[in-house]
């Protein structure tokens, strides 16, 4: 099997599941609890947060754990929105935004507030100009995510930080989801104030999450109730989740710069064979492109029949990105860059973990080329 | 080691850990994901789904997955609340609920809703009469829970859904994150139109749960996105917790009958020897009272105090609820039904899993009874 859908989510890593493991069975005491088990997976609780903490060059009274990416985005989105909403009712977004962050938008109309989803050009990316265009008296929050997650654009995260630091009341949220530990971003360095992270993401655990929030900022929680996470998010903790993620995300960093670039190299090479298959068009920029994403249509198939073929093959790839798959709509990334609808519909991402080989990488275009070779025949 | 706080946390079954682990290794795949692996993750969400179901008795499409009990009921409450808000905004609940209840009725009414607490009885229950004389034609919503996570008196929730029944207007809610595997409670039976669990109180995993939504009932979420559970819960699901979550249900109910009743005995148990200590006071009812849960005070002490004494034999107990454990205040619903707050101050609870034996409850008795002695003579 070769597994090239890791942005739609990812194998947990064995000593992230063996963590998981160990806590659930030795150390499932409640963390408020008083006594001595309580007081052990409070302890454990502290030690996952202090670990992200460190590892992501913040403070630990700045990690927030969470279930989710989608949760991050809402808590982040919602819950500063509905804080700060005195302050103003302008919120400052793109068009290539995940649907997480997108339809907090969307709910947020209801409640009277009022969005800009600034554009992004051929490339999949957002000008700055057109950010600091988009800001008014009224705006109090930006919401721009690292890299998308359907072609792989990393945004001028740090453009947009620098530009933002001028204006205190306006809070910069970022969603990290698909960048961390594939393209580094410095949170304090870069102005951010709230940013979301995801655990299946970077082989932990489905169901656990983190929201990196600058302290001194406060939010409305969605989860009232017991008070833990400093009353931002209530609910007995998912102790060994955090700790599984933890080990994940450390596994990850440690490995990052090495991986990093054998990740562009195999993604370099995997584009610069697509490049010659007569018909396929490259969706994910040359420039700016995060290492993990390739997106790219084949003239006339529909991405359904492709993603088929492959997998006759048991290699597994997606069609734009998993949360849309099932709807069949065209990629909202792609139409945002101006690719015509047919052929939006017709794309294909093939997205990279740190384990995914070269000869993998050949294997799967060999595959390509022979299943366009096949189709084409069937077709005419 | 005697854990004796099961209404906190319970340890997963090795069987629901073992499901997860398999899950996670080998059906990782994003059930969105249009490929085989994640068909595979997809149909083994549904198989889950299609279990707890029919555990619960349910159709397949009442069960919504979340993470949690706490996450639970904010989405049954706001959820409605918010959806429903143009038809009144008036809610009714209790004097003794869990904080994601009350404190999510509180967030409410900074969002123009007023809020009835029904008054308990010195028994810890709810009066039916009382909840009939709250109604008013703006009411939306009752929320009650099933069993008292303090003291595990029993609420009259048939009785309350008999009389909801006339109010076609009305949402009924149910929190049985306690009540589940211990006290019976049919949901369609009942009239219950939302109904709250969570898979760690159960020997499932921290970090899931399920609500129960009947049919043609539709809230705003709090996570939106991807559009997962019917749009009502966005975020990738967390398939392999959902899957322990079920094998955890399914072992726990499949021998309910039995364990209930002794359970209930070693209570019993308990209960009788700790009357014939000087200076003890139950506060759990007789009469109504769950078969987990004994809740005592003895007078002169600090609940911690006992809880740390026992913690040295290895014992393991608890003051009133994990969650308000740490902030030393008193319980909420033993000053609801009327006990003074330095007798709550001191309160003790013990909350029994199917899997305690009345040896270790004969050991705890002991220990308890030592402890008072020694204490004792300390203070004097
Ligand atoms: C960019 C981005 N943001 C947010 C999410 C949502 O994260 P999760 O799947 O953990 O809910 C995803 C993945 O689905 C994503 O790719
Ligand atoms: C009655 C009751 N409701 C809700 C909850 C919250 O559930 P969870 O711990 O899964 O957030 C609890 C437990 O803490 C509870 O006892």
């Amino acid at each position: 099997m070769i597994y090239f859908d890791n942005s739609a989510t990812t194998k947990p890593y064995k000593e992230a599941l063996a963590s998981f493991n160990k806590v659930s069975t030795d150390f499932y005491g409640n963390p408020s609890s008083l006594h001595r088990l309580g007081g052990q997976a409070e302890q454990l609780l502290l030690q996952a947060r202090e670990q992200i903490a460190k590892l992501l060059n913040v403070q630990k009274g700045e990690v927030y754990f969470t279930s989710g990416g989608t949760e991050g985005n809402n808590l982040a989105i919602k819950g500063t929105a509905l804080k700060y909403r005195d302050r103003g009712r302008h919120i400052i977004s793109t068009a290539i935004e995940h649907p997480s962050v997108r339809e907090s938008m969307e709910q947020l109309k209801e409640l009277g507030f009022r969005i800009t989803y600034v554009p992004v050009n051929k490339h999949g990316i957002v000008s700055i100009h057109d950010i600091e265009k988009a800001i008014t008296d009224d705006t109090i929050l930006v919401s721009v995510m690292h890299v998308n997650n359907e072609i792989g654009s990393i945004q001028p995260i740090k453009e947009i930080g620098q530009l933002l630091k001028r204006y205190t009341k306006i809070l910069f949220h970022v969603d990290d989801v698909q960048g961390i530990g594939k393209v580094p971003l410095h949170l304090h360095d870069n102005h951010i104030d709230l940013c979301t992270i995801s655990g299946h993401k970077f082989h932990g655990l489905k169901g656990t999450g983190a929201l990196f929030m600058r302290q001194g900022i406060t939010i409305t929680p969605l989860f009232s109730g017991g008070g833990q996470e400093w009353k931002h998010r209530s609910g007995t903790e998912n102790v060994a989740g955090m700790v599984a993620m933890a080990k994940a995300l450390r596994l990850t960093l440690d490995k990052q710069e090495i991986n990093q670039n054998r990740m562009a190299e195999i993604k370099d090479f995997i584009r610069t064979k697509l490049e010659m298959i007569e018909g396929v068009q490259i969706h994910s920029p040359h420039l700016q492109s995060a290492p993990h994403i390739i997106n790219f249509s084949i003239k006339g198939f529909k991405a359904e029949v492709f993603v088929h073929a492959l997998e006759e093959k048991e290699i597994y790839v997606s069609t734009t990105s998993a949360c849309s798959s099932k709807t069949q709509k065209a990629s909202s990334t792609l139409l945002a860059m101006g690719v015509p609808e047919d052929e939006a519909l017709s794309s294909i991402r093939i997205s990279l973990a740190y384990d995914n080989t070269l000869d993998e990488a050949k294997k799967l275009v060999e595959e390509i080329k022979e299943a366009v070779i096949r189709l084409r025949k069937v077709m005419n």
